[in-house]
């Protein structure tokens, strides 16, 4: 692999569009805004993951995967490995939600096959009345330098997709200290302290904003949202504890920078009984889950927003021919018209995907959608 | 714990209603058919479980989690446990989903802290093609006994529920082996084979449907069918993997016994955007989870269906005073008149839940909803 960050540093992150190329392939930002497109956009989430031999190889290479994102240059050679690969219409930032609290010092970690540890989960009063928000551009520097190095290695091939979880997705790790079965801790809080959950949740919207806002600032052309733990919420308790903390975040969320509309899309993982609130939170777009039917969804809320999805991420394991096959009946499902659709699965790649699978249905999804005469117009 | 279980012998498992006193407290069964009662019922899935200490005391003695569901007597036992300390509107009996595909040669055995395990997975075609219906008073004679048994033991007092799981489910575990996170076997198989997955379902849903003519022929009064994994499927697969072997089970149902309805339950979890269609496979009832707005639900199948659920099981974690108020909520939120609505959690008792909180859930639920004159009705 070559490895060309050296290059790109940066003494400031603020991006300014004269350093890079302007967009050669800007149809991921124009099905965001429903606008037309030559054919429907694809990218995958964690489309740069541990599914690609070339990550597994630097990582085993670099030790740890918080090495990986915590160095500019190695997190921009990893977010650009799946781009090598296939045609993708995208790049995300290559590296982890959990950035924000670990910058709100509850020391993270990563165990080998556990996942994510919080050294100091957020247990007692004293803790979560000491909450702070960090300082996007000294504790997360390195989150704001791998979105500028990564904007810039691209050279306007694709735009960048900048990224935190939702204030409830981020309190529910700080809470359980990790991954949770069964959120014992927060649910505990949510049903006996409230209080306790909305001063948290006050503290790390705060956080999440001035981090995706940080990132856009460094070069980040679209901002994402991931709601990964609001489906396990009651529908009351997702109107009180997820839906307003994620709606502050879009509200507060930098529009416009340097004449381009800055698009966010949120991400409700079991959200798709909610998707009419969601959508008026004043996203430009809904990324759905697999359960989520795309034909319904559209008929609910694509006169507001486009929609991103919903492909299951196991049907990758199926044979090629059969990958394109799951993935033309997608697409069909959102109806004739294909405009604002954004091609994705329903939920991150598996690290079971045989990449050669992934290949097979970026080229059918391309292939299927691509209309006959090209009315691509320039941005 | 008085075990009181020996004198219930049969030697056959018809049950004759003229050996069982009639039923004191039909305010259940008359919920499931949408007739009014004098109260809300109560009861509460996993309701005789681990976080009864009688139970885990009883089960560390015998040792085992099968021993305890294969003995008739324990079985009853354990299922009278919860009503001996809360006033439930109904009882279920004692068992697990997993008892057919044990029946049907996989080779069972629940590991501690692990959960079921199969001994021979479905994982190659002549295995699949050797799949048999098991005869439900043979090799699952032990579980129309445990019906037979807690059925007498009851007297009358409230109904009994029989239950299967759903065609679906029991073969995601048959595939899996046990327990998944990503259901990698049977997607796999789903978007690969489906010829293969719908061979297992097409006898697993005759095993399922005989297993539960099985105990209400044995005594059940209320026939429910858990598809616990069902809503991991895309809406696609659910249409074309779930929903016809469920609507198959349904529709091969004992629907009346001397002279009395015998309703049935469909509990999908994370289906909840799939309602209308689960409503008409020509159930009495819809369980709902706790992601599912009960009000909107009502909205959706309330002319067709009575509905049960949804409190989240976490919201027991909560003390006892808050509990009620969360009781209340979901009560609230079914609507002012309460006909049709019978109370339950939107998925099973979690093992941490402190037995007093179940007691302080029963009591208000039974305290709001009980109407100032008795309006109640024999049956």
């Amino acid at each position: 692999m070559k490895k060309d960050g050296d290059i790109f540093r940066f003494a400031s992150n603020e991006f300014s569009e004269k350093s890079a190329a302007r967009l050669s392939n800007d149809s991921f930002l124009r099905a965001l805004f429903k606008e037309e497109t030559a054919y429907t956009p694809i990218w995958l989430m964690r489309q740069a993951g541990r599914y690609l031999p070339e990550y597994r190889a630097l990582r085993e290479r670099v030790g740890s995967f918080a090495r990986l994102y915590k160095d500019p240059e190695l997190s921009c050679e990893v977010a650009l490995f799946p781009l090598a690969r296939f045609p993708l219409d995208a790049a995300i930032v290559f590296s982890d939600i959990l950035t924000i609290p670990d910058a709100m010092g509850l020391g993270l970690s990563f165990i080998e096959n556990e996942g994510p540890k919080f050294e100091y989960p957020l247990r007692d009063e004293r803790a979560i009345r000491e909450l702070f928000v960090p300082d996007p551009f000294d504790r997360l520097r390195y989150l704001a330098d791998a979105v500028s190095t990564t904007r810039h290695a691209l050279a306007g091939r694709v735009p960048l997709i900048g990224f935190t979880g939702s204030p409830y997705t981020l309190a529910c790790y700080m809470i359980e200290g990790g991954i949770s079965k069964d959120y014992r801790f927060v649910k505990t809080m949510i049903y006996d302290r409230p209080d306790l959950m909305h001063h948290i949740l006050d503290v790390v919207a705060d956080a999440a904003l001035s981090c995706l806002n940080a990132q856009i600032e460094s070069g980040a052309q679209v901002a994402m949202i991931f709601d990964s733990c609001g489906g396990v919420l009651s529908t009351a308790a997702f109107r009180e504890f997820s839906l307003p903390y994620t709606r502050r975040v879009v509200a507060g969320l930098i529009k416009e920078k340097e004449g381009e509309r800055i698009p966010s899309i949120i991400f409700t993982k079991g959200g798709g009984a909610w998707l009419e609130s969601i959508a008026d939170t004043g996203c430009a777009s809904l990324g759905l889950d697999w359960m989520t039917d795309l034909g319904e969804a559209r008929r609910r809320v694509g006169g507001k927003v486009s929609l991103q999805g919903n492909l299951d991420p196991q049907a990758l394991f199926a044979a090629p021919d059969r990958v394109a096959v799951e993935a033309v009946k997608v697409i069909d499902s959102y109806g004739p018209d294909a405009t604002g659709l954004v091609f994705n699965l329903g939920h991150g790649v598996s690290q079971f995907t045989p990449p050669e699978h992934v290949a097979a249905l970026v080229e059918a999804v391309h292939r299927y959608t691509r209309k006959p005469k090209s009315t691509k117009k320039t941005r």
